[in-house]
């Protein structure tokens, strides 16, 4: 049977970008274990968590049985500024690999947040907006995030404070300049702005800073603004994979359009935002007994979250100021190896996925950087994209799968989300190019370690 | 009358894809001046031009009789990675700045050369494979020509030398990694490669190159490569603008598909690659009589070709190797102040854009840098994309525009040529978020030195 002719690119109608969040904890018979509040040990309440969130932004996090979610028409205006995002058939990979395989990717980079960041980064700047804040504080590492906040929050008039990890502000100087060309005053972690960053200061004079310690400055930022100001996170919670499941519906829909159902959906795992916003709409499948797939978390083998870790409720932050989580966690204080290059450094995993993967409905392989770059340099010698180190995680299991394909002939379709591109990430690339790169794998003692730093478990 | 509702991004289907380039050229009735060797001093010869570029390329540049000319299929193969660009309708460019106008912008970044030149890259990448060659030799500044030009050769498995400034190659890492990633060979110039090289090391063992050493290198490694090797320019001929006719033909197939007419057409103009290639359809139904269009070419205050340069022969290349061409120039020793961010940097104009201007179908005009990194931040807010400051010249002049029609009250459809991203540019963004931005414009005493160089013109 001829398949109907598919385009290089798959470009969904202005008018077919979905009009509503698919939330698929509203499809678990057995749900995600609740966000504990450390100081009762019991979940939270919506009260205490909209003092963190936005309320309806904490409104979405705690619910768990409403399955479609409006998204707001001035969200909707905005997505059509870089949305519908084509899904691409990857004709000169699958030609480079001699495969039988169809490989598809969903990408995300063409907006100038380089990344699916903005899906979430807009509609938390919108519900902010909307409660009359008159900004929000965030912090971030290599600055993905805090660019794509920047962006969203210059769209709404929003003040943005953005914390970002000194060393990085030093090493990263353009993405400093995005965020600021965008109107956010980025600060360098630690600061003399907040009692945290003085505190630090004088305990560590010389230090670069950490994600930890920005986390607390922002939070800190926030909390002393007199109510103007909320935190924001970019990825791990509920309400962020929510979001970005406009990826997956998109995905979806394009793929019905050609009347194409895949056989795997592959994405790269750091928090969990763009593989949960890529596969709910296809593990809601699965769990209404509607289709099924094989569906592949890709980790770094030097932060094995779900490949290693212990599904157990730690602190989402290092500042442990956040709710607690039950998610697959290596602790809250591990930190990958300075030799690590490839993003996706969290030490947990979104607690919905966590629960799908302990479910069985989701695999999870673990993948060593170099051979990630080597991924990442043939794909965009081919598909003319030059990927993001995080991405290329799902790119090197893409190849890996069509490779095995090609060994038994099967002509499977295969999915990946790219999630954005590397533009400012040329350093870990030239590391790369030099032969400078090398692997590191924590050992089982490490990986004991901080496991043993894990907190009291919450009685419920 | 309700004009049809326009979407925010006209995307053409795939099969949409212009399959002939358009040869403006034959439609003019004065045709541009011929280009001259320098060591007859008369018309150059298709097969002393064959001596420098690929054969097919050479018939491309002579050619000013045939209108249309095919588009290899293998590169439309390539054209479909990234093309159709979309035709941006700038809403909330519009709404930001007030204006009755309807603005629309042509978007050539989506793609990880971050602008037009891939389109034109490709092309001369495919013939010369087509002639059986190993590889071409090209010069880059910024980078953006080399990256262009690394990613088509990887594509078609050509070897690629780039000759970077030296200053460049040194203060921008990230681009010269891009090429790398992309298999390129990238040497600083001046190098100890060519002759040329060391010569200049000799006699300046400090300098940090220039673009006329770099192109001079560049020569030299094609012409010593035993005919395995050609030179390749990424503006300024004719061949070069021809390839880009695919953006203004899509740019006229996506306005036509909802009936706008556009009254202003909008480009900016270094070499004149991008500007050429999107007024060219639409200089052709001037020329033909059948519509009328105001057309403006945009160029630095600091390198002022068009509005400040003389129309005669002069040299195409700072190293005089190059034949000779009839343009708009200031002198092909003149070099922008150090203090100019830019880009736009060259120091004459396509010999077809100058007798276009000549002829008075084309307006010019020069922009200061603060005003245009200006608009460019003030275009990144509202429209999401962070443009490159060499784009930023149309933006600044679509912006002004636009402001005249809020004064007038006339719905004006301007329409710009965006060429690509500036995440590469950071450091120029740097300097003029922290005020460090300053402008200069070359006095008549310095017009008049550089004139003072041009060279004996040919009697023909």
């Amino acid at each position: 049977m001829e398949e109907k002719k598919i385009p290089y690119k798959i470009y969904l109608k202005e008018d077919e970008i979905p009009r509503q969040w698919y939330n698929v904890r509203a499809d678990m018979k057995k749900k995600p274990a609740p966000l504990v509040d450390p100081d009762t040990m019991k979940p939270i309440t919506l009260d205490k968590l909209s003092q963190v969130f936005c309320r309806e932004l904490a409104e979405q996090e705690l619910d768990d049985t409403t399955p479609y979610i409006d998204i707001p028409e001035e969200l909707i205006d905005f997505y059509k500024m870089y949305r519908p995002a084509p899904l691409v058939r990857a004709y000169c990979l699958e030609k480079e690999l001699g495969t039988p395989a169809k490989i598809y990717y969903k990408f995300e980079g063409n907006n100038t947040s380089g990344s699916h960041k903005l899906n979430s980064a807009i509609a938390q700047a919108y519900y902010a907006k909307q409660q009359g804040l008159k900004g929000v504080t965030t912090e971030t590492g290599a600055g993905q995030w805090g660019t794509a906040l920047s962006m969203a929050c210059s769209y709404f008039g929003l003040d943005c404070k953005v914390f970002m990890v000194k060393v990085s502000y030093e090493q990263k100087p353009h993405r400093r300049e995005v965020m600021r060309t965008y109107g956010a005053s980025v600060t360098p972690s630690p600061s003399m702005t907040t009692e945290v960053g003085r505190k630090i200061f004088e305990e560590h004079p010389g230090t670069g800073g950490s994600l930890g310690c920005a986390i607390s400055e922002a939070v800190e930022a926030a909390m002393t603004s007199g109510g103007e100001y909320r935190y924001v996170l970019g990825s791990v919670l509920n309400q962020v994979l929510l979001h970005q499941t406009i990826i997956g519906l998109e995905t979806k829909a394009a793929l019905d359009k050609y009347g194409v159902k895949p056989d795997i959906i592959i994405g790269c795992a750091g928090g969990g935002s763009n593989l949960g916003g890529l596969i709910s709409p296809f593990v809601g499948e699965m769990l209404r007994g509607e289709a099924d797939y094989r569906i592949i978390a890709v980790e770094p083998a030097s932060c094995p979250s779900l490949t290693r870790g212990k599904y157990v409720y730690d602190f989402c932050d290092t500042g442990k100021i956040c709710p607690m989580a039950k998610m697959y966690t290596l602790g809250s204080g591990f930190i990958p190896s300075s030799s690590h290059a490839g993003g996706l450094r969290y030490h947990g995993m979104s607690s919905t996925l966590s629960e799908l993967y302990d479910q069985g409905l989701m695999e999870a392989r673990s993948v060593e950087q170099t051979s990630v770059f080597a991924a990442a340099v043939q794909f965009a010698r081919v598909e003319g994209i030059l990927p993001a180190p995080e991405s290329s995680h799902a790119i090197r299991v893409a190849i890996d799968e069509a490779m095995k394909c090609k060994k038994t002939g099967e002509e499977k379709t295969i999915v990946f989300g790219l999630t954005g591109t590397g533009y400012f990430d040329m350093f870990a690339y030239e590391r790369f190019n030099n032969g400078q790169m090398s692997d590191y794998i924590p050992t089982d003692e490490e990986i004991a370690k901080f496991a043993a730093t894990l907190p009291e478990q919450p009685e419920l």
